[in-house]
């Protein structure tokens, strides 16, 4: 089959390699309708995390089941499914308490960016839904199998509540999902830290009430008067770098939460700062399954359309593009069409 | 008045110093019932903490009101009160929010060990209590300063709730007030880590279920033991080391929070684990006040016995022996009386 492979920085092909195929009984595999690029694929593009050349890359999709072990019972071939990008089994004792992404026999979509996808545990992972009758609903459902479930764990471990403020920390797709979730869930004040007209625009969508294009000290201070100098009472870390995180900590009122979503690169956390003023940091790798049967409603009925974030379409051959897009920020996030 | 006063690492001496006097409308004078020494203060006394030669120490008392400011409305000269260890406005954002320790006002008592005592912000901070009729329960209002709420804090940031299994890092009095936390609030298991014998049996009065003495990768299989190798639902972190969290995160189920109200020392946080597993972080400097309308009703009616954790009793004039007493583990928490 045609898949993305990373090769080295910068470096993304279109590739032949193997069909996926059922290795084990709990095993799928679909065929990708759409995948897309995220921007967590952006540390290895950019060099930052280390490459196995030549390996798949991409964790995103949604698809049509090919094939099922005999394991899997609850799907058959030409079901239309989304497919978190973390697997689970959804019946070990981390799944039953939520947290889908701890699962004891957690795995990964290994080839989102591709014509197909293995399921390592399709039974607990996949989650059936009608196959989209148009792009924007394509998209929205696209998002289903990460964006959108991570953007809403930033604000579940961030306790985003009614009323209050919350601030969101970093305005790529997740972060614009974080503000979507922040909205939905009822913050009366919903900031995001942005500088990029597209992406403020897009989170203004979602429900962002006031948009902070400064960083660093002045980005602390506009933050300080929009709380009346108290600090805001969640705030959502959508990035992973040490100066997303400092920031995150200097905003967030005393016993407020960080919740955090960006993998982490670098990271330094203020523990002294943390100590002092009692702010709290949860988060960490989205349990995307656990969120879907309350994410999946809002989409069909319109609440919410995270497939916002998806701002360029571009067919599977045109991948390496996509990347350098996304890389340059003329993307926000690039759906692919095998 | 005699107060203690520290010179240099283990060099605790009783000295005459000001008596301190209201210099502020806020303020209170306190004549010392009962002082003590904390955990905390076994820092500077190790050499660990800068210490400026000559200052008072100790920052736990309950005594009676001598003199107030023209602000304090609510006590009058000879009121028994409870001095929580940091001192707050309790009308401020932070402290309306529960977290008195973050007060835009903050103080802390700066001569708890000593014949007399300030309480910069009188008012918000004090609390009124029957002078006390025995010893057993001079001790129980004396933890409420600070021992007790602290550890009450930790179980409260760590989240213990009803059933499940919370693990307490840390058998000092903190740690000790935190299994009594942690088993009044319900948890079904209280695991605490100890290896001294006079510990273990004040833990076990508290509720403690069982007891590890091992450490490091020992300690850490023990509770995968007890709790069938998916983690403990809470656990609360009190001393403060870099060993004490890397164990706290350690044994921690994912989707779980560490409470943690050890003043933190060369500690590193392990972001990728807790990242990874989805395993939180919160805590502080516990807002004493805040916690005592529960606790104190609680003391009084004997449902809590938090006093326990004194195990010795001097005159202020030994000090220096409670001191080396608690570095050496002769004692686990020294009372002191004026």
């Amino acid at each position: 089959m045609r898949a993305t492979t990373i090769h080295a920085a910068r470096d993304i092909r279109l590739t032949d390699v193997a069909t996926p195929s059922i290795g084990s009984p709990t095993e799928a595999v679909i065929k990708v309708t759409a995948g897309c690029i995220c921007g967590s694929d952006l540390w290895p593009y950019r060099g930052e995390n280390p490459i196995t050349a030549g390996s798949t890359i991409g964790h995103e999709c949604v698809g049509v089941v090919e094939e099922v072990g005999s394991a899997v019972t609850s799907f058959k071939a030409g079901d239309f499914v989304i497919v978190p990008f973390c697997h689970c089994d959804n019946t070990c004792a981390h799944c039953r308490a939520g947290i889908t992404s701890a699962c004891e026999n957690v795995g990964f979509t290994e080839s989102g960016q591709a014509e197909y996808a293995l399921v390592t545990q399709a039974e607990g992972t996949m989650f059936k839904a009608e196959a989209p009758s148009d792009d924007d609903m394509l998209k929205s459902l696209l998002s289903l199998s990460d964006v959108m479930p991570t953007g809403w764990h930033a604000a579940v471990a961030a306790g985003v509540r009614p009323g209050g403020t919350a601030v969101v920390v970093g305005d790529g797709a997740v972060g614009l999902c974080g503000v979507l979730a922040a909205s939905v869930m009822g913050a009366e004040k919903v900031v995001v830290m942005s500088r990029h007209e597209p992406r403020q625009q897009i989170a203004k969508a979602f429900g962002a009430t006031h948009v902070i294009a400064e960083r660093g000290k002045e980005g602390e201070e506009a933050i300080r008067e929009i709380t009346a100098g108290v600090g805001a009472d969640a705030v959502l870390e959508c990035v992973g770098t040490d100066q997303s995180m400092q920031t995150a900590f200097a905003v967030a009122r005393p016993g407020s939460r960080v919740g955090f979503v960006g993998v982490p690169h670098g990271v330094e956390l203020p523990v002294r700062r943390m100590f002092q003023k009692n702010v709290g940091l949860f988060g960490g790798v989205a349990p995307v399954r656990a969120y879907l049967d309350e994410l999946l409603p809002k989409v069909l009925d319109g609440s919410i359309n995270p497939g916002l974030v998806f701002d360029s379409v571009r067919p599977l051959d045109e991948v390496a593009d996509g990347y350098r897009d996304m890389d340059e920020r003329r993307a926000v996030k690039v759906m692919l069409l095998p």
